[in-house]
């Protein structure tokens, strides 16, 4: 019979769902609106009505082997999902007490979207056989995962890994936790827009962001207009690039990985943002790390990464 | 029969070694000068001659169960020291192959000194139990052990832990390794001189140092200063603090610790040290860890520490 793990990515918007074997294939998938259920309790068994009907779905018999979860703000040492902005549930929401009422004998765990994309990097994508492996979540903020000695750090309160609140400049830009220069001001979807808002400001020469309002510009569209050729938007992944290549060269230092890895839409700009991060990581890095540490694109980076991320809790935990 | 551990700290100027046992009491202890060796393998066939006086000195039969040893550019993975600046042996030196000469039937281990401190912290001092805290030496340069998920961190290539190679400020102090702005250029006993010598430059008012020059001047110097009220050596402790406070929130958010331990000489100035570290720290904190880690001095700090520590490698392979 074969063995299935259930992944399920809570997101702000939409909660995707799959089933998913030891190597990664994808048997089955869904989503549920987040935001239809302000009741927690409603939404728990909307997923686990969404989950039966992927199971039913199936041309095969399986045997479940866990349930991995990844969602905001989660905490894998207390089963909870902590005061998340980005979600409607208020306070401390124990998702794994709720779960394993559904799912009674098999291990349930949650943890953060950036700690589930590690843990997926290392069970079936590029850190296979890697024990000290770092990857970097670049979506609407900066998430990281830090694998050192072939373990996740998850810390002493399992919220280890926020390297997107280093901060890289301490008068610089205003971020969402009350602080200012925190790295993924500079460095994530939203940081790229305030630098494209910015270089607008600096400059007078034209650029097709003119004509657009922050809150209508995306990221995907600096990143169509840098593969166009706009030099605004490739000097804002050039700005973007080096702040992250200097706070990589930075994290380098404490946990020694073999190879860092960016996941997420803004890797999607290719050598627009590897090109500068990689010039200037290394041009800051201790020489002894000099020319020694990869910075590689997501084996796992896909449609289906979050819940393949979510998945690899289950089986990395067998 | 007492089973013991040989501990060896071999730093620039003299090598002390000693026998210790699993509770961290020590059986015996002495030094060579390092210096005095310029050549490796008598180096080496001195040490062994030391270690033999000090076991033929107790007045009980021992079992040796290992050897540990730190080191400045030590590589735990290769057995080796490596390029040490601070030592005439150029090159790679392979101490732990030339040792287990002598010391045949037993392990042999090496690691650098910062990583033998935090690892005698974990074994015999304030860490006992701790599963993820950070040890920081505040020497002549600055040196850090990161332990995570009840493991010293090593890295890929065995040089993790470069805390005091974190740029703090990219246009500022010339590192020793090349760059600028490194945190030990602040936050070190040269680090604390730089900075008294620079107060000197900025400000007009008397100090007892303003008839030292930069080769006389001592951290102990300034420590003393400090605990007389001399105003310029308090503000020199408030800056430091202040850059050593700012690099720890940061480095918090990487690894998640429940203590930081300060180890070394500038540790021993107290209040002047510890409570603008402290103050920083919180301030420039992410709200979920503020209030949340332990600044702490070191549990085995003294006269013995660092043969403690080398020992230490010993027992935790136990």
């Amino acid at each position: 019979m074969k063995k299935l793990a259930i992944g399920i990515d809570i997101g702000g918007t939409n909660t995707v769902f799959g089933l998913v074997d030891n190597e990664g294939n994808m048997h089955g998938e869904a989503s549920i609106s987040t935001r239809k259920y302000p009741d927690i309790d409603q939404y728990v068994e909307e997923l686990y009505i969404g989950i039966q009907s992927l199971i039913k779905q199936l041309n095969f018999e399986c045997e479940l082997v866990g349930v991995g979860i990844g969602g905001p703000n989660a905490n894998y040492y207390r089963g909870t999902i902590e005061n998340a902005a980005n979600l409607q549930w208020k306070g401390v929401i124990p998702i794994v007490e709720m779960m394993k009422r559904y799912f009674i004998n098999i291990p349930v765990i949650v943890t953060n979207d950036a700690n589930a994309a590690a843990i997926g990097e290392m069970v079936y994508g590029g850190a296979k056989g890697m024990k000290n492996f770092v990857v970097v979540t670049l979506g609407t903020g900066l998430g990281s995962g830090f694998v050192a000695n072939g373990e996740l750090i998850y810390g002493n309160d399992g919220f280890a890994g926020e390297l997107g609140h280093v901060i890289v400049n301490r008068t610089g830009r205003i971020c969402g936790c009350g602080r200012k220069g925190c790295l993924e001001t500079y460095v994530s979807a939203t940081g790229i827009k305030r630098t494209v808002f910015k270089l607008l400001a600096d400059h007078l020469e034209n650029s097709e962001f003119r004509s657009i309002s922050y809150n209508d510009l995306t990221a995907e569209m600096i990143t169509r207009a840098a593969l166009n050729g706009d030099t605004l938007a490739i000097e804002a992944y050039e700005y973007t690039g080096m702040l992250l290549g200097q706070a990589l060269a930075d994290a380098v230092t404490i946990t020694s990985p073999e190879a860092i890895f960016l996941f997420g839409g803004l890797a999607k700009a290719g050598k627009y943002l590897f090109e500068p991060t990689k010039k200037y990581m290394e041009m800051h890095m201790l020489s002894n790390f000099r020319n020694q540490v990869k910075l590689l694109p997501s084996g796992i980076d896909g449609k289906n990464a979050a819940i393949l991320g979510a998945s690899a809790l289950v089986w990395q935990e067998q």
